[in-house]
């Protein structure tokens, strides 16, 4: 298997030094290990704008971004509660979906994939419906690359004393969030985005005030996020079997976005690698989806060209060919495909991803410009 | 963080070569790892003696192995199930948690933590009471190294026609499970027990015709062992981000595997290890918790010394200075702390831990022979 560049929402491509992190077997009891838990866990919190002190704890969940999202819903949700989920997309649908599993009492707030949620409408919502309890928000909408206003959103939810869960698993990491300035309850993400470890497990940084709430109200016994933080804090450890080389990894990946020059530092570059992408896109004849004011940094959708010999499947498997490892859409409503540009790359390695694209384009005997996409209006 | 010797029941040592295969990033989607995720699904299968034709499934699932556990036990108990749990220890404990949690009804069948599951008290309990519709049992229960009888158990489940779940956890890979001659339909292990991959995802071996009837029956999203199992067949693909570096770890150690000569050569070395540290240890006083017609290969229960300097913390941390991880106890019923030989371990590791035991003790100022553990009797 060779390796590529992975132009995609994860598994992204981590450094050298970070996969050398896992070359060593560690006991999960062991004292240097427990520290190390500990200093990752007070590490997550201080890229947070916070600390134990001042009233946060981060947990971390074995398992997928997913397996701590539903960590959260299924843990803080005690009945009598209903939950308001804003959605965009199709991870904002899977809060959803994993509320309707656990038989948790919810309610939509659905808007259009190509706009982003809005505080005004959050604002009619609450002050209409006293029996909503939770509000659940993507911040940055993974299908689409749309940047979510959780700034704004948090306002809202906060002035009708609300609680906030904020599904930030594809900006944390990039995109400066900073709990105590913005009124969010219970943050997910995940090792293997932004701060650029290997995938295996997530976190939650949560208010320990709320997160108190949660005792004995989990409806699983793997992804008790209440449990899971008793356990940390007793002795430091997971409670069960914890993936020690992908943590190995999340210590060094975070001394190296430190290095990088922190959040503001990554976020400069993933800007770069992003304008730098979509400017050769553009270049070739490429329509991305979002309008420029909605499109985060991190993915970008992008439409299928209208060109007869366009097959996305094709188009797929030569790049892997030249090496590079695009996404598939997740859209209801457009043939798109999906370009990410976050992990451990850089200038070169879009400049590579570009030039293999106009490669390809020619070995499908597509000649540039591409004719406009179907239905869409080319951005600005 | 120097590199020890674990002699625990996981995270374990692994080779070097199987490390070293996490030093690549790779696409969760890409053709290469679809293809290896295949193979290592068909290779488990191999493993326990049946295939895809033989009408088995293997489905991998992130996190530890109470994770794959839970999928089980949250998946494929359709309500008015009701399970009847065999324990004698904390893992089959931990079954009956998850069905407390998930409002599974069930029953415990309980022996003590030093005497293996019984068959004949299995087929008196499943002849008074017909509502019971699954058998979960334990096959090696870590928390004393007991092996319980999983042949005779699945005769009785069998004959009673109810369905068998089996957590073989810390067994499979090392002592020999052939589905095709034992009823079990569901069984559990994890990539960081005898197959000596990393930790990170667990993975079920299920008779198809049980898994079907699991459809649309899990009472979570993330451990969903169907929707899962149905994920991997559609396109190969994990529903949620994998481990992908502990999968392409999983492969190496799956070739190692058999390169050793399979499931019973692995056998054979791990019995040399149990074999040469329990007279290693029996030679300066040490005390088996079991009778050793009950202890597995895998890990042993050891009775503190009742010499007025030990103290199993001072123990514990001066080995893990000399380089050597021991485990602690989890028994109601004695005073005991836990050494595996399981993972990357041979002769020379097994002396080296010898060695440093008799140096420890002399550190602690504890002259040899031990005295014998308060309230056991020393062991043939």
């Amino acid at each position: 298997m060779t390796e590529k560049r992975l132009f995609t929402p994860g598994p992204l491509n981590t450094s050298r030094t970070v996969k050398e992190a896992m070359l060593r077997d560690v006991g999960s009891r062991d004292a240097d290990f427990v520290a190390l838990v500990r200093q990752i866990r007070a590490r997550l919190l201080a890229l947070a704008g916070v600390s134990q002190a001042s009233g946060y704890e981060a947990i971390l969940i074995q398992g997928s971004g997913t397996f701590g999202v539903e960590s959260v819903i299924s843990s803080v949700l005690p009945p009598p509660s209903k939950l308001l989920v804003l959605t965009n997309g199709a991870y904002g649908d899977r809060i959803a979906q994993i509320a309707v599993r656990h038989g948790i009492a919810h309610e939509f707030l659905r808007f259009p994939e190509s706009e982003p949620l809005n505080a005004e409408a959050l604002n009619t919502k609450l002050s209409s419906d006293p029996a909503l309890t939770h509000v659940a928000a993507v911040h940055c909408e993974t299908s689409t690359g749309i940047l979510n206003p959780i700034e704004s959103l948090s306002r809202v939810v906060q002035q009708h004393k609300r609680t906030f869960i904020v599904d930030a698993m594809s900006s944390f990491g990039a995109i400066p969030i900073n709990l105590a300035q913005t009124a969010i309850d219970f943050l997910i993400s995940s090792a293997n985005k932004c701060i650029q470890g290997v995938p295996g497990f997530s976190f939650v940084l949560a208010r320990r005030d709320k997160l108190e709430l949660a005792k004995t109200c989990a409806r699983t016994i793997s992804l008790d996020l209440y449990e899971q933080w008793r356990g940390l804090e007793a002795n430091g450890q997971f409670r069960f079997t914890p993936p020690t080389h992908a943590l190995l990894a999340f210590a060094q990946a975070l001394d190296e976005l430190d290095r990088e020059g922190g959040v503001a530092a990554r976020g400069r570059r993933y800007t770069s690698n992003h304008n730098q992408l979509i400017a050769g896109l553009k270049k070739v004849g490429f329509v991305p989806f979002l309008d420029p004011s909605f499109q985060s940094i991190i993915i970008t959708a992008v439409h299928y060209p209208a060109h007869p010999n366009f097959r996305f499947d094709d188009f797929y498997r030569r790049l892997s060919e030249h090496g590079m490892v695009i996404y598939p859409g997740k859209l209801t409503g457009a043939e798109c495909f999906r370009l990410g540009n976050i992990g451990d790359l850089y200038r070169e390695d879009i400049d590579a991803l570009l030039h293999a694209i106009a490669a390809v384009l020619s070995e499908m005997d597509i000649h540039l410009p591409l004719p406009p996409p179907t239905g869409a209006s080319p951005r600005a």
